[in-house]
């Protein structure tokens, strides 16, 4: 190998190297980024309740359903680092497989949720969002901090 | 018209105001309806911005601009009411036409983002990010409340 091309290799190897570090999520983003998506949740979730209680526009509710339901498929991957902090215990991880399971159940029943909201409305999907897996989630996996 | 079919129709008209008048979302409803929706949006702008920077899975960057697309598309009908609190300046009501055409562009602005980012990931799209009109928009009709 020339001097040369060593000397480029080692440069291109440090920048990439440099980048990397810069690139790594420290602690507090991966809680960040899980909050972001798990108050998208909730927001949404609030919203649909409203419309459940004749308080905001029906017509909205589909969309609202699919929201959930996409935000719900990006929870997994938001959780997979093991980080303890912000409102998850430290059971999410000591019980991954269960809670990744009801994660891809959470999934499921919103995808079922807006695909029978989109075609039936609040009729047909108003009482399926009573069955959604939040509580018995939350009492396990969940410590709510005090806003 | 007889007297049966006279009571008949005031009692249908009764039942109904009732109804309607059950079903009205009072101003707090209507200022919490729009928060959830525009709460989903930084939410999910600060997922995109997390991305960007390197601190959460560039996987979901797609996804994140399809829910803040989604998003974007439901807040116009959840302004409409004129309801000032929470956060919208009276210019809201005063400056419909323009606010609303801002909501328009909004909506397009980032249902391009999402397009561009399901075909050219974080690389096509990043950029556009920027570009979006939250900053010009907030600066006129929004009031930010201290959290």
């Amino acid at each position: 190998m020339s001097r040369l091309s060593h000397f480029l290799i080692t440069f291109a190897v440090l920048i990439t190297s440099t980048a990397s570090s810069a690139a790594r999520a420290d602690d507090q983003d991966v809680i960040d980024y899980r909050e972001h998506i798990m108050k998208t949740v909730g927001e949404q979730v609030a919203a649909i309740g409203q419309i459940l209680q004749q308080k905001a526009p029906a017509e909205n509710f589909a969309t609202h359903a699919q929201i959930l339901a996409i935000t719900a498929g990006t929870a997994k991957k938001a959780f997979e680092q093991k980080v303890p902090g912000g409102e998850a215990k430290p059971e999410v991880w000591a019980q991954w497989p269960d809670f990744s399971k009801r994660l891809d159940e959470l999934t499921a029943a919103t995808a079922d949720l807006a695909r029978i909201a989109k075609t039936g409305g609040v009729t047909a999907a108003g009482p399926k969002v009573q069955t959604l897996p939040c509580k018995s989630c939350h009492d396990t996996y969940r410590m709510e901090k005090k806003k």
